[in-house]
Protein backbone atom coordinates (compact mmCIF):
# COMPACT_ATOMS: atom_id res chain seq x y z
CA UNK A 1 0.00 0.00 0.00
CA UNK A 2 1.03 3.82 -0.70
CA UNK A 3 1.90 5.89 2.27
CA UNK A 4 -0.44 7.93 2.82
CA UNK A 5 1.75 11.25 1.74
CA UNK A 6 2.39 9.09 -1.13
CA UNK A 7 -1.46 9.70 -1.69
CA UNK A 8 -1.56 12.33 -1.10
CA UNK A 9 0.66 13.99 -3.02
CA UNK A 10 -0.71 12.13 -5.89
CA UNK A 11 -4.46 14.23 -5.51
CA UNK A 12 -1.91 17.27 -5.55
CA UNK A 13 -0.81 16.37 -8.67
CA UNK A 14 -3.94 15.13 -10.15
CA UNK A 15 -5.28 18.51 -9.22
CA UNK A 16 -1.77 20.77 -10.53
CA UNK A 17 -1.63 18.66 -13.94
CA UNK A 18 -5.50 19.06 -14.41
CA UNK A 19 -5.43 22.93 -13.69
CA UNK A 20 -1.72 23.21 -16.18
CA UNK A 21 -4.40 21.17 -18.84
CA UNK A 22 -2.12 18.62 -19.11
CA UNK A 23 -3.57 14.88 -19.72
CA UNK A 24 -0.46 13.12 -20.18
CA UNK A 25 0.64 13.86 -16.97
CA UNK A 26 -3.18 12.82 -15.44
CA UNK A 27 -3.17 9.88 -17.22
CA UNK A 28 0.15 8.76 -15.80
CA UNK A 29 -1.32 8.92 -12.45
CA UNK A 30 -3.34 5.97 -13.02
CA UNK A 31 -2.74 2.23 -13.45
CA UNK A 32 -3.14 1.03 -17.18
CA UNK A 33 -6.06 -0.90 -16.82
CA UNK A 34 -8.04 1.41 -14.21
CA UNK A 35 -10.84 2.84 -14.24
CA UNK A 36 -13.06 6.44 -14.05
CA UNK A 37 -16.39 6.70 -13.20
CA UNK A 38 -17.18 10.38 -13.47
CA UNK A 39 -20.00 11.24 -12.35
CA UNK A 40 -20.63 7.82 -10.59
CA UNK A 41 -23.54 5.91 -11.89
CA UNK A 42 -22.35 6.84 -15.79
CA UNK A 43 -20.50 3.80 -17.48
CA UNK A 44 -16.65 4.49 -16.59
CA UNK A 45 -13.68 5.28 -18.75
CA UNK A 46 -11.28 2.07 -18.70
CA UNK A 47 -7.84 2.17 -19.19
CA UNK A 48 -5.11 4.95 -20.18
CA UNK A 49 -6.48 5.87 -23.99
CA UNK A 50 -9.93 6.51 -23.02
CA UNK A 51 -8.33 8.12 -19.53
CA UNK A 52 -6.24 10.67 -21.88
CA UNK A 53 -9.19 11.03 -23.79
CA UNK A 54 -11.60 11.65 -21.16
CA UNK A 55 -9.22 14.52 -19.51
CA UNK A 56 -8.74 15.90 -22.38
CA UNK A 57 -11.63 16.92 -23.27
CA UNK A 58 -12.92 17.64 -20.01
CA UNK A 59 -9.72 20.38 -20.25
CA UNK A 60 -10.83 22.22 -23.12
CA UNK A 61 -13.54 23.31 -21.22
CA UNK A 62 -11.14 25.28 -19.19
CA UNK A 63 -12.45 24.13 -15.86
CA UNK A 64 -10.36 24.75 -12.71
CA UNK A 65 -10.05 22.43 -10.15
CA UNK A 66 -9.85 23.78 -6.72
CA UNK A 67 -9.38 21.67 -3.28
CA UNK A 68 -11.53 22.28 -0.46
CA UNK A 69 -10.43 21.25 3.20
CA UNK A 70 -7.85 18.59 3.33
CA UNK A 71 -7.45 15.07 1.32
CA UNK A 72 -9.14 12.43 3.52
CA UNK A 73 -6.68 8.88 3.29
CA UNK A 74 -8.19 5.64 4.81
CA UNK A 75 -6.44 2.27 3.91
CA UNK A 76 -5.24 2.63 0.17
CA UNK A 77 -7.85 5.29 -0.60
CA UNK A 78 -7.66 9.01 -1.07
CA UNK A 79 -11.05 10.77 -0.67
CA UNK A 80 -10.87 14.52 -0.92
CA UNK A 81 -13.58 17.63 -1.61
CA UNK A 82 -13.50 20.50 -4.68
CA UNK A 83 -15.04 22.79 -7.10
CA UNK A 84 -14.89 23.38 -10.10
CA UNK A 85 -14.86 26.37 -12.12
CA UNK A 86 -15.68 27.28 -15.39
CA UNK A 87 -17.60 29.12 -18.03
CA UNK A 88 -20.00 28.28 -20.29
CA UNK A 89 -21.03 30.78 -22.69
CA UNK A 90 -19.56 33.67 -20.60
CA UNK A 91 -21.18 32.63 -17.94
CA UNK A 92 -19.14 31.68 -14.47
CA UNK A 93 -20.23 28.17 -13.42
CA UNK A 94 -19.24 26.01 -10.21
CA UNK A 95 -19.58 22.28 -9.92
CA UNK A 96 -19.24 20.98 -5.93
CA UNK A 97 -17.85 17.70 -6.54
CA UNK A 98 -16.07 14.55 -4.25
CA UNK A 99 -13.53 12.34 -5.66
CA UNK A 100 -12.50 8.95 -4.29
CA UNK A 101 -9.32 7.39 -5.55
CA UNK A 102 -7.88 3.99 -5.13
CA UNK A 103 -4.75 3.15 -5.18
CA UNK A 104 -2.61 -0.18 -5.96
CA UNK A 105 0.59 -1.25 -4.24
CA UNK A 106 2.74 0.44 -7.33
CA UNK A 107 0.90 4.08 -6.19
CA UNK A 108 -0.88 4.20 -9.12
CA UNK A 109 -4.81 4.49 -9.45
CA UNK A 110 -6.80 2.04 -10.33
CA UNK A 111 -10.19 3.23 -9.53
CA UNK A 112 -11.46 7.16 -9.55
CA UNK A 113 -14.90 7.95 -8.43
CA UNK A 114 -16.51 11.63 -9.05
CA UNK A 115 -19.56 12.32 -6.79
CA UNK A 116 -21.68 14.98 -8.02
CA UNK A 117 -25.04 15.81 -9.67
CA UNK A 118 -27.32 18.40 -11.22
CA UNK A 119 -28.00 20.01 -7.61
CA UNK A 120 -24.02 20.18 -7.13
CA UNK A 121 -24.04 22.99 -10.06
CA UNK A 122 -24.28 26.72 -9.10
CA UNK A 123 -23.62 29.75 -10.95
CA UNK A 124 -21.17 32.06 -10.39
CA UNK A 125 -18.23 31.33 -7.91
CA UNK A 126 -20.19 32.19 -4.39
CA UNK A 127 -17.32 30.30 -1.70
CA UNK A 128 -19.35 27.55 0.56
CA UNK A 129 -18.98 27.56 4.12
CA UNK B 1 -33.76 5.47 -6.33
CA UNK B 2 -34.45 7.76 -4.02
CA UNK B 3 -34.64 11.45 -5.47
CA UNK B 4 -31.58 13.59 -4.57
CA UNK B 5 -33.02 15.87 -2.46
CA UNK B 6 -34.07 12.36 -0.09
CA UNK B 7 -30.53 11.52 -0.09
CA UNK B 8 -29.67 14.85 1.13
CA UNK B 9 -32.17 15.01 3.43
CA UNK B 10 -31.07 11.72 4.70
CA UNK B 11 -27.27 13.00 5.39
CA UNK B 12 -28.65 16.18 7.46
CA UNK B 13 -30.91 14.03 9.45
CA UNK B 14 -27.72 11.57 10.41
CA UNK B 15 -25.94 14.52 11.18
CA UNK B 16 -28.87 16.43 13.19
CA UNK B 17 -29.10 12.79 14.94
CA UNK B 18 -25.35 12.26 15.64
CA UNK B 19 -25.65 15.54 17.02
CA UNK B 20 -28.27 15.26 19.44
CA UNK B 21 -26.90 11.48 20.54
CA UNK B 22 -29.77 9.81 19.16
CA UNK B 23 -27.83 6.21 17.88
CA UNK B 24 -31.92 5.13 17.71
CA UNK B 25 -32.30 7.46 15.44
CA UNK B 26 -29.12 7.44 13.52
CA UNK B 27 -29.70 3.21 12.76
CA UNK B 28 -32.83 3.72 11.77
CA UNK B 29 -31.71 5.49 8.41
CA UNK B 30 -29.50 1.89 7.38
CA UNK B 31 -30.94 -0.85 5.69
CA UNK B 32 -31.28 -3.73 8.22
CA UNK B 33 -28.66 -5.34 6.57
CA UNK B 34 -26.53 -2.24 5.93
CA UNK B 35 -22.59 -2.09 6.51
CA UNK B 36 -20.52 0.75 8.05
CA UNK B 37 -17.30 0.83 7.48
CA UNK B 38 -15.45 3.47 9.36
CA UNK B 39 -12.53 4.12 8.83
CA UNK B 40 -12.50 2.64 5.43
CA UNK B 41 -9.91 -0.72 5.65
CA UNK B 42 -11.30 -1.34 9.24
CA UNK B 43 -13.73 -4.42 9.80
CA UNK B 44 -17.14 -3.31 8.74
CA UNK B 45 -20.14 -3.35 11.03
CA UNK B 46 -22.69 -5.09 9.79
CA UNK B 47 -26.66 -4.88 10.64
CA UNK B 48 -28.53 -2.90 13.09
CA UNK B 49 -27.46 -3.76 16.23
CA UNK B 50 -24.18 -3.48 15.39
CA UNK B 51 -24.86 0.14 13.88
CA UNK B 52 -26.65 1.06 16.85
CA UNK B 53 -23.63 -0.14 19.07
CA UNK B 54 -21.19 1.59 17.24
CA UNK B 55 -22.84 4.97 17.12
CA UNK B 56 -23.85 4.86 20.42
CA UNK B 57 -20.26 4.46 21.82
CA UNK B 58 -18.74 7.21 19.16
CA UNK B 59 -21.71 9.58 20.73
CA UNK B 60 -20.39 8.87 24.12
CA UNK B 61 -16.97 11.10 23.22
CA UNK B 62 -18.98 14.01 22.69
CA UNK B 63 -17.98 14.36 19.34
CA UNK B 64 -20.11 16.57 17.29
CA UNK B 65 -20.46 16.66 13.29
CA UNK B 66 -19.58 19.92 11.29
CA UNK B 67 -20.83 19.61 7.45
CA UNK B 68 -18.13 21.36 5.46
CA UNK B 69 -20.04 22.07 1.74
CA UNK B 70 -22.80 21.12 -0.02
CA UNK B 71 -23.74 17.58 0.07
CA UNK B 72 -22.62 15.54 -3.44
CA UNK B 73 -25.39 13.28 -5.07
CA UNK B 74 -24.45 11.09 -8.27
CA UNK B 75 -26.58 8.00 -9.01
CA UNK B 76 -27.42 5.85 -5.71
CA UNK B 77 -25.31 7.70 -3.32
CA UNK B 78 -24.13 10.77 -1.28
CA UNK B 79 -20.68 12.16 -0.54
CA UNK B 80 -20.09 14.62 2.09
CA UNK B 81 -17.06 16.33 4.00
CA UNK B 82 -17.02 17.25 7.39
CA UNK B 83 -15.26 17.78 10.75
CA UNK B 84 -15.40 16.00 13.97
CA UNK B 85 -14.94 17.98 16.71
CA UNK B 86 -14.37 16.72 20.27
CA UNK B 87 -12.27 16.99 23.16
CA UNK B 88 -9.75 14.18 24.28
CA UNK B 89 -8.83 14.91 27.85
CA UNK B 90 -10.05 18.26 27.95
CA UNK B 91 -7.82 18.93 24.64
CA UNK B 92 -9.74 20.07 21.47
CA UNK B 93 -9.13 17.53 18.49
CA UNK B 94 -10.53 18.19 15.24
CA UNK B 95 -10.78 14.96 12.66
CA UNK B 96 -11.23 16.00 8.91
CA UNK B 97 -13.33 12.98 7.00
CA UNK B 98 -15.43 12.21 3.83
CA UNK B 99 -18.42 10.17 4.44
CA UNK B 100 -19.87 7.78 1.52
CA UNK B 101 -23.30 6.57 1.47
CA UNK B 102 -25.42 4.18 -0.79
CA UNK B 103 -28.85 4.07 -0.41
CA UNK B 104 -31.51 1.36 -1.71
CA UNK B 105 -34.50 1.95 -3.73
CA UNK B 106 -36.49 2.25 -0.16
CA UNK B 107 -34.13 5.18 0.72
CA UNK B 108 -32.30 3.30 3.57
CA UNK B 109 -28.35 3.43 3.67
CA UNK B 110 -27.11 0.12 2.73
CA UNK B 111 -23.36 0.99 2.71
CA UNK B 112 -21.34 3.46 4.76
CA UNK B 113 -17.65 4.25 4.23
CA UNK B 114 -15.42 6.93 6.45
CA UNK B 115 -11.97 8.36 4.85
CA UNK B 116 -9.52 9.32 7.43
CA UNK B 117 -6.70 8.64 8.75
CA UNK B 118 -4.12 9.32 10.84
CA UNK B 119 -2.86 12.71 9.86
CA UNK B 120 -6.70 13.96 9.49
CA UNK B 121 -6.76 14.63 12.78
CA UNK B 122 -5.41 17.65 14.45
CA UNK B 123 -5.19 20.00 17.67
CA UNK B 124 -7.60 22.36 18.36
CA UNK B 125 -10.51 23.46 15.79
CA UNK B 126 -8.85 25.64 13.43
CA UNK B 127 -11.11 26.13 10.13
CA UNK B 128 -9.97 25.14 6.95
CA UNK B 129 -9.73 26.54 3.82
Amino acid sequence: MPTPEAMTAAVHAYVAAFDRADPSAVRDLFAANATVEDPVGSPPHVGHDAIYGFYAKSMETGAKLHLEGPVRIAGNSAAFAFSVKLAINDSPMQIDVIDVFEFNDAGKVVSMRAYFGPGNFSQGAAPHA
